[in-house]
């Protein structure tokens, strides 16, 4: 199998959006998002405070602005028409002022721009101007989002590479499963579960996989014993002891594609109470299988689990919303919420995880990653969900 | 040794906040950077499309505004006041609705409000209205950058932290340095180095080491035989043969604090080419060590840097500037940069990482830690540095 998107497919993206701008009357645009630059060029790279932008031009020639140590990396690797660069940031003259000329040569000034920011941005001691101080254009239209919509439907390359990512997130998971024992912690375990993932994955697939993130991993992400209850707990490094419940996370980084798969599971024993519990949430993410489908807003798939929460009187133990798109990002819109009317619709892939967490008992939570299909769904990952399964021995 | 930032010390870090605001004339303020809410009330959280926010009130107490799915990890874990929580995003009212319910509550109305950016962002999905559209102040003061700043120099709990990570990417680096060897893959070395020293390091600290990143590791980030002149290069699943040149990088996070271990490294060969710019490249960085001093500007250390590479004819080879602070981020602000003209003090905790880059021989670039003392520097990794010892058997 290909384990990337080829660049005729990048290509028909970057045609996509230009037939937007057009549509909408824009002359060009200008995005700084790093996802959304991946998206259409097929260029992965690391951000800091050096600030990088995608233009196009009212050519429909594309160009990417990156810092000097990034040329060469960008001519090799980007589906773009032209590399253009600046020395350094900060630098004796703003990389903005680099970029103030490329747009000018590139013919936006006096155009209707579009823009998903007003400039660049990073936490790593980045400082500059707003993009609208830097060029003269005649309107200024924000696009933030746009491109982020055209990535909701997956093409067929993209759901093999969801596919690929769910595979080696299954052998992650079965590992960590079996390397959880009493008296290990919670770092060793995910540590020997994601490096016995990672090698076999590297083997099986050969130079051809460049991963754009983690290879196959697994891990708990301190959602153990007492911690489980916290549904966004961060690694505690947490020691296992026989009978505590655990909420488990999986998944492997494809050419930039994720993945989610997360179980709820029991070190060798369950209470009643777990059980109990354990129980309305398997049925809940059954429900919301049964649920979902092309044709309904995100949100009435919310609104069956929210009254099924309700008929059972546990809705104060939930925390969370049903679930959320996923490919590029581990979070993508839109989302299985009360606020979202989205239409679903085929070529989407989702997570489903409906959650409980009951303080003193634990957290419950299943997510799987789903395929919307023409006239339902399909499960992309295949872990057992029952209870049996997903006790440790 | 203590393996945290302790309460008195986050408090002392908002008392110094508070203070600053005070001296500006600013009644109360409002912050969403997530490494910044860190660094004052040690919560650590994964950021999503899930808006968050920190609140100083005109009383000086401090609020933590977080999603229903964080608020019991908040109260456990968080320094603050009080913590308010909202069901979830996108919901029926939105998060910022709530936070505009806060704001009122603490007594922003009215006052002069600090931000360091107005409104919330995230690229996972996340829509939402300006924060000066919520709230109606007297006025509104940027203070974007304040508690960067306030990062700039450390204190002596977080350079054991900063020393602590230095020592556990030494050994991930041993390892790494051990296992290269031809017909091995890029990834499969990573992991194995990565996972051996990551045990190492849950052994010896036991159950009080938190991670809030990675724990000890060691990579090459792509940059092997013909890719080793990307500087920035990403992960390419390279196999190794004799004779690659290639630039490892080596750190482990404590309690969120980084740092930075890089070496130019060899399989079992060197060229006489390869040796000389070797040798640039290790003069340039001993010459940085000799330079970098409290009372000089961050730019002298450029300029320094800049006038040997020119005097060897070499100033064509480079790509990037000489350096960074670090500490929470793995780049941080001042630059060792020509247009940073930030001076330079004891505490702050910087990368000396001179390179150069030539296309058909490889990249060159070794990176070290360093802790800027009274009259001078103390390298924190302690690598060796020299061509013998980096050559791999």
């Amino acid at each position: 199998m290909r384990l990337s998107i080829s660049k005729e497919e990048l290509q028909g993206r970057q045609k996509k959006f230009f037939k937007k701008l057009k549509e909408n009357h824009i002359d060009g645009a200008v995005l700084f998002s790093v996802t959304d630059i991946f998206y259409l060029t097929g260029f992965h790279f690391h951000p800091t405070e050096r600030p990088m932008g995608f233009i196009v031009d009212p050519q429909e020639k594309t160009h990417l602005f990156v810092p000097a140590l990034e040329h060469e990396h960008a001519e090799e690797f980007a589906v773009i028409d032209f590399v253009h660069s600046y020395p350094e940031y900060p630098g004796v003259r703003h990389p903005m002022e680099y970029f103030k000329d490329v747009m000018h040569e590139s013919g936006l000034q006096g155009k209707v721009i579009a823009y998903d920011s007003n400039g660049y941005g990073s936490p790593m001691g980045y400082r500059g101007p707003k993009l609208s101080d830097l060029l003269d254009a005649k309107d200024f239209v924000s696009v933030y989002g746009w491109v982020e919509e055209m990535r909701f439907i997956k093409s067929e390359a993209e759901i093999e590479l969801i596919k690929e990512s769910c595979r080696w997130g299954n052998l992650a998971h079965r590992l960590l499963a079996k390397y959880t024992k009493p008296g290990l912690s919670e770092i060793e375990i995910t540590s020997r579960a994601t490096t016995e993932a990672t090698m076999m994955m590297v083997e099986t697939l050969g130079p051809d996989y460049k991963p754009h993130g983690s290879p196959a991993n697994a891990f708990f992400r301190g959602q153990i014993g007492e911690m489980a209850a916290f549904p966004h707990a961060v690694t505690q490094n947490i020691v296992f002891k026989k009978g505590d419940l655990f909420v488990t996370q999986a998944a492997a980084d494809v050419w930039g594609y994720k993945s989610e798969l997360e179980r709820t599971m029991f070190v060798q024993e369950v209470t009643p109470e777990q059980e109990k519990y354990f129980t309305y949430m398997y049925n809940a993410q059954q429900l919301a299988f049964n649920t979902i489908k092309p044709g309904i807003p995100y949100s009435k798939v919310e609104e069956t689990i929210q009254a099924y929460w309700k008929e059972e009187g546990i809705q104060h133990l939930t925390r969370h919303h049903t679930g959320h798109n996923i490919g590029l990002l581990g979070h993508e819109a839109p989302f299985f919420d009360l606020g979202d009317h989205t239409m679903i619709q085929p070529g989407m892939v989702v997570t489903v995880e409906p959650g409980l967490y009951v303080q003193g008992v634990g957290g419950f939570r299943h997510s799987d990653t789903v395929l919307i299909t023409e006239d339902g769904i399909e499960l992309l990952t295949y872990y057992p969900r029952d209870l049996e399964s997903l006790i440790t021995d």
